[in-house]
């Protein structure tokens, strides 16, 4: 067998019994094909599984070809943000409805993955995103997103106050519930139900959209992916930013949210056949040719 | 002197000494032409008025023929809740800029009131809302609002579901930040910024105003003021229930909240010049007459 | 047999051979029941049918304890546009997907039109618009709308200048392709397309939805429907009044277009089983229960 | 003097007499200054002005450093799509308020020019739009636009169904009033009261963005400015293509509007205090520092 991906490594949804089934058969297949697989200890702990070698999940990414993540999307961003840094390409498996991120459905799997390995594939390079905490003169916190940087009021339910700067330059104050920055991936997540654009996920732009702001004349501002986006939090009595709804940062008044591009971007790996406007199409129930 | 309005109450913001100079004009004007005025006790202690008799908020609710209020759009929504059930007609005077609710401003204040109390006004009546929390079989919470009783997500910041009703017919389910239930005088707040529609104050109806919500095909509803709306948390991990967003009580997953009209609307005093759209106009920064 | 609609009149689609068939089934089901059965002229003519007296459609509507409507929203919208002033209920049978107004489908339209016409129905009285034009001191035109009155920039696709009061007072001018002012009805129209909110069919309100306008801040405005809203086209090139997209009349700058209430309401009957939220939800692919 | 922009051509709005003290003014400032001054026969012959030679647009643009463009953004945009492929970088002066394009105001005229012509500018380089219409085999129209290309209704009222492919790629269908695409610069025009988002003016990046579009969860969207957009006009009554709203073509059933990145690009120099942003929170009225 010729391919450029010799070594497949694989991770399940964290938790998440349903994926035995799903993960038996796709190390078997591969196997049976003549691929070298590793299984995230995890996942192969979790799962009871101890035909195939484990390795944690940075060993895996460095030792691996290419990775398979079986889950739906939130599996798949956490992830990506986890190993972007290792630069090893991704491929996405939903086991339940098709996701954005995760186009592969389980029915679909072994020939999609197949058809992948053999070299029939697209691949997309997609930016993720860097937020910065700064509270004086000091970082206090610091992560990445691959769908959005969020600075939101927290739970009292009371609107925050925030001024935006893009390099410096100021570009608006803002009383609201709060601001997306939306990587391209992010578009089609939170920034979408907020009232935001949908981009091509491999545009060089990131989104900001506010969130039910008091200003009726707000819009989406669309700006480059090299801008540094600066969030200004000029007041609060309870805020957090939120990176991707899945790790989040207590704010105080005054503190500042940089956000930048990240260092490294993720290679996500598609059968031939994907298209980016059939999954929108399938996504938001958009009508089909008439 | 002939008027309606004999006696006179004056409520002024809570904890907040610049009211002081404004709340003496006032009941010293009055008190110069000839009505009896009566301070609220805690308005009169924290500014340290002693010209004038007090009472707490219902006794001068009780002994008063009009109340006026001195402050800004936030003091009127509390006083509102709290004095509707005592049917004295209210009078909002602004400190500050122009409010919806509070649409004298200090400037004018006296020649306003001297016109609305010499029987030059317009009068107009709102509907406030109730909202219960039901667990179970029983009714742990209840209160009431001006504005708006809000179903939202707590600080984690993630979606909640909701299934809602009216008049137990069922009309959809929902994964949003959450749901506004407004009055029409709510309207033109935090269901403004969530893409409601304007609707004019004196209209029998109620707006259900989806925030950010995952269904991109959501819209807002407007429905007759004499409708129950009923919600339904059918998941949350973590959400409240907020009135004029000055109360809130937790919600668990299960909670249902029911809306309806609140027993007592409130009068609203206006001099004659008053026009609501005027009012908006200003507010929303609406072009003039081209 | 007992019923309060002995006489039926029925009424096809213009111009639509499709409808032979279903028309045909229809009178002979009803004809077979014992109800006496009328069909329109044009109807008649156009299928070929012979077997039953035929009326012009104010005939027919005087004649009949109830009319159907077999086409789709269009056809019902023109009916109900001539038959409101007749007073007589309408039923609508939709030959292809379910409609707005026309809410049975073929497949059940011998029960649920026999369910009805035994008594079994929920009856729902809705507004029409009436609208004049008036130029200088003189009505130009006036027609009744079932969904909306839409004044609207012309084929040259410059935007159109209008002032907007209600009851002689002023509201706004806005800079815009144009304004819809819908009954509740139309909400689900063309209203809804340019951001309107949902009202219920029965409320007593008048949507006013601005079509892309110039200023940001503008937002659908909701009055009572005994409103009289007056559009006077300050300024343009070429514009037109619409009403319910079916007909149209040129409009030239400083025409003035009012809006009232028509005289006549439509009642429309429906199967005791309908609700109108459930064809909310399936026409606009809202979620189903969670 | 030394200065990169010796020769100066001037341009005033077509048609318009209020323009003269402005251009006498500016043409004595800058041949005082030392600067060969050319202008425009049209504007020379429109003004009566004798006293510098006069050439036709392109000879203008072939003979000037740089063209100063007196009048609004309108004439701007006209300017712009005719002076592209010359090259030479323009100057926008507004004679009434900002402009989005034309910003500097006559007031600070004279003090701005002086300014950018010493070398203190920043160049900003906006791409145009080019766009064809085939039908069938043929191409039947092409023409450039500086902020969108719009397909559009006519004046008959009745929405128009699209297709629309990018790079030969099925996107949607769509039944609507129309489809802005727009160039960055175009986001803060049309596209905007059709609600699309702001996008930076040097993004490389065109939105799409529906005109009341019938399907609700539809949105704006964002692609490289190398794509090509295809819109196929699958049926229509009644259509056109707009160019900058100044150009238009009627549009047939079965037509096909490709859209793509125009060959050159503009260059407009700004004083070099220029803020896009603050331009944007002028022109859309967003509140300033809180």
């Amino acid at each position: 067998m010729q391919t450029p991906f010799h070594t497949v490594g694989l991770v399940g949804k964290y938790n998440n019994q349903g994926m035995g089934v799903s993960v038996r058969a796709l190390a078997a297949f591969l196997h049976a094909r003549g691929h070298e697989v590793l299984l995230a200890c995890q996942t192969a702990e979790h799962l009871g599984i101890e035909d195939f070698p484990t390795r944690n999940l940075h060993e895996l990414a460095a030792g691996s070809d290419v990775v398979v993540v079986l889950g739906g999307d939130g599996t798949m961003l956490s992830i990506a943000r986890e190993l972007a840094p290792n630069g090893v390409p991704l491929i996405g498996v939903n086991q339940g409805r098709l996701g954005f991120l995760t186009d592969i459905t389980i029915d679909h799997m072994l020939e999609a993955i197949a058809e992948i390995l053999s070299g029939q594939y697209v691949a997309e390079e997609r930016i993720l995103l860097n937020g910065q905490v700064r509270r004086g003169s000091e970082l206090v916190f610091e992560s990445t997103a691959f769908n959005d940087v969020v600075v939101g009021k927290g739970g009292t339910g009371r609107l925050i106050d925030l001024k935006i700067a893009i390099n410096s330059e100021f570009v608006y104050s803002q009383r609201a519930d709060g601001l997306v920055v939306a990587s391209p991936t992010g578009t089609t997540a939170y920034a979408l139900s907020s009232g935001g654009p949908i981009m091509h996920p491999t545009l060089e732009a990131v989104a900001m959209v506010p969130i039910c702001p008091h200003t009726l004349s707000a819009r989406p501002i669309v700006v480059s992916s090299h801008s540094r986006i600066e969030i200004h939090l000029t007041y609060a009595d309870d805020a957090r930013v939120h990176f991707d709804g899945q790790i989040y940062f207590d704010l105080h008044s005054g503190d500042r949210v940089w956000i930048t591009r990240a260092v490294h971007p993720v290679t996500l790996l598609h059968p031939h056949s994907y298209s980016y406007y059939d999954t929108l199409r399938q996504k938001l129930h958009w009508g089909k040719k008439l």
